[in-house]
């Protein structure tokens, strides 16, 4: 393959990114999530046709929802990542699997249905990560 | 101990190449993913007695288990990979966990049981990383 | 940030230990389990105010849950690993989500509440990574 591929360092740098990022969404720090994308930034709900473009949108968004994790502790899981880099500018393309458990108060367990997720990270001139655009995808049969 | 230690470089690429390879399965691309296997790799279902070896018995049979996808998404979640490098030739032994989720039409989820993997991964002379041999063990309980 | 970063090395040998140390302990080999901590290692199950000190009282309540494991297979899966050197010692703090599947004789798959795990790791003079403090918090809605 002639793809590039990302370096060992940054795809520690990547995980270590997405943890701290959903360590703050699942803890509904939602300033601080929003925090994690650029100013810019874009999440596109694709299977409902939302799109919210830059943190203010975002920031409603995440506070209209909060009503919904009252009662539950939400917790996405992430797994297999494709990491590319961008063939221009520093940042690259991560598509991964999403799962969201939700544990109740009595300690019951339910999963919303899986998602995978297209994101497009960049690193600003600080060093930092940041999302820039993240287009979720609810799982659906072909059938 | 004295257990040759894999690389960070190399424990990334075999992530990316698992990465790949789940995508490629559960999106049922199933040409694809036997590519992610060499010529002769072998899949062993311990638990059914079922041994696959090659590549037209590998996608015979998972062309006979495509009808069980049709209503259903499939993904594979993969976690704590035990990766030791061969003794000698370039390849790893891993050993994995593995659970299956299926997500239907209405956004519900179940999940199979959850199994244990073995792999032999080899590295071609042209860099690429293919699988040689899968092991499949459902786990059960020990009475 | 300021905040000292892991290197990819020691992010991937703190992968490589919890696999390790989560296979054994899923296989319910507890001496074995127990040999990943430190002699003077502690484990503080804080939603249930019991801590449990040293290698012979871990050994000891992983004793009595031994029966709790005879009908189902429990297999710890992990997340979202925040990995923090210490400022001082060669170590790290980790962060984690937690959750654990139990898969029983006839294949059908429960899961008990997830949890948020923080743990101190420590690296002996031998270069092996050990456990030194498990704090375990089980995750509880807010309201």
């Amino acid at each position: 393959m002639t793809v590039p591929k990302v370096t060992a360092e940054d795809y520690i740098e990547i995980l270590a990114f997405y943890a701290r990022q959903i360590h703050l969404m699942d803890a509904l720090k939602i300033e601080e999530y929003a925090d994690t994308f650029t100013d810019d930034g874009v999440i596109d709900h694709a299977h409902r046709n939302e799109r919210l473009a830059g943190r203010e949108a975002m920031l409603a968004a995440m506070r209209a929802a909060l009503p919904r994790y009252r009662d539950v502790v939400p917790r996405h899981w992430f797994d297999h990542y494709l990491i590319e880099p961008f063939a221009e500018g520093d940042g690259w393309r991560v598509v991964y699997y999403c799962l969201v458990s939700r544990t109740d108060a009595q300690g019951k367990v339910d999963f919303e249905p899986s998602f995978t997720v297209e994101d497009e990270l960049v690193r600003l001139a600080d060093g930092e990560i940041r999302t820039r655009l993240r287009v979720i995808h609810m799982d659906r049969p072909a059938s």
